[in-house]
């Protein structure tokens, strides 16, 4: 059975400012929850309308009314549970780190978050002003991958001036990255889904680089920020 | 003013069989909505808090309020429009095709639609079971291109055995695509979101591929099938 407190609990946990004031955050799926229960975040309770055949405390059983009652997601999928927000790593200064400038879409971050696991990026660096990266949205597009990255959030500007690695950007008029020899180490800046680069960011590249397009004159005038990143993390480890 | 008939034919069109059954879609957005009055679709009409200053018997004024009721996303942006579905035009087969088993996502189909169109790719082949490219997600992220790429569905294994082009499809146990010579005709498979390329589409294919992972063995155990889509017309396309 839930109470009143634990629906309120959960349901607040949709806005940012309450997961940080509570400093939990919710992640659904049992595949997704088992990922983040065999890392080193730490589970809150885990609220299953089956059991996972755990620490009978933080386990609560319920019914699939319940769950739909508590879930985020249209087709909920037998399990949510509540984890602690943890504490933020240090940022590890080296090999290649992906750098975002103003991202704002949940489903965006959360597949660059994938993107950087797949690729071996360590470290991803945001903007304050990027997405939250517990935000149910990108938690569940994450795919348990936000275990194994750690994404800060820092001043975008002072974290590269303190920063010697080379900084890529992403621009449409920038030099086609098929053409360039790119280093093992370095920053990739990516930014805003409307408005790109940030002219005081893009103030701190050192190489502009481009993804060249194939299709006519008519043909769409940008790529997805997810997309885009993609490929240049495909650039960067094809060798 | 917006009828109550109007009202009930726009939510209508959320469906694939109200519009099928109207030959009609929903497209929303003053830039999207600007891209497709530019192309060969037919527009049927227009709802709009600012005039686009067209044929007034198509258009058709309303407030912020009405424009809220009747649009499908949460930020409603000055106008809604009805275009006729176009009928479909006969796959070209040469060059590069891209071809779809299944793929489910309304995000992720829109997203491959705008990538055919960046990497000059005009023929998307979608199974039967694929999402409605006339979806309204869909359409919200193709950004308007959906009027440059065909889009066709059909029987994928009669189209592929009819087709004379090599058959790649993206497989975990595929060969690296960046050791490969890729040529410039061929029809490229992606598979279902969570089960890949199904067996009866897999046997007819020619040449598997497969984009390397470099994060360690805990790392994701897949990408998402249009960040994959990304980084495989990418390496078709480069030189």
């Amino acid at each position: 059975m839930l109470s009143k407190n634990q629906i309120k609990l959960i349901t607040s946990l949709k806005q940012k400012k309450q997961r940080q004031q509570h400093g939990f955050f919710v992640v659904e799926g049992v595949k997704t929850i088992k990922e983040l229960l065999a890392s080193r975040l730490k589970l809150h309770e885990l609220y299953t309308t089956e059991s996972f055949n755990i620490d009978a405390k933080t386990e609560v059983l319920i019914s699939q009314t319940e769950l739909k009652r508590i879930s985020f997601l249209t087709t909920p999928n037998t399990a949510l549970a509540i984890f602690e927000i943890p504490k933020p790593k240090p940022i590890d200064n080296k090999g290649l780190i992906v750098a975002l400038d103003d991202v704002r879409d949940p489903g965006n971050l959360g597949t660059i978050i994938r993107l950087c696991d797949w690729f071996g990026v360590k470290e991803l660096v945001c903007s304050k002003e990027t997405v939250d990266c517990f935000n149910p949205k990108v938690i569940q597009s994450t795919m348990g991958s936000i275990t194994r990255v750690n994404v800060s959030y820092v001043d975008l500007i002072d974290f590269i001036k303190t920063n010697k690695l080379p900084v890529f950007g992403a621009f449409m008029e920038g030099e086609a990255v098929y053409n360039k020899q790119l280093p093992e180490e370095g920053i990739l800046i990516m930014g805003n889904e409307a408005n790109g680069v940030s002219k005081e960011v893009e103030a701190t590249v050192t190489e502009k680089i481009s993804i060249p397009r194939f299709g006519d004159l008519q043909a769409t005038e940008s790529l997805n920020v997810a997309t885009a990143t993609a490929i240049l993390l495909s650039e960067f480890r094809r060798r």
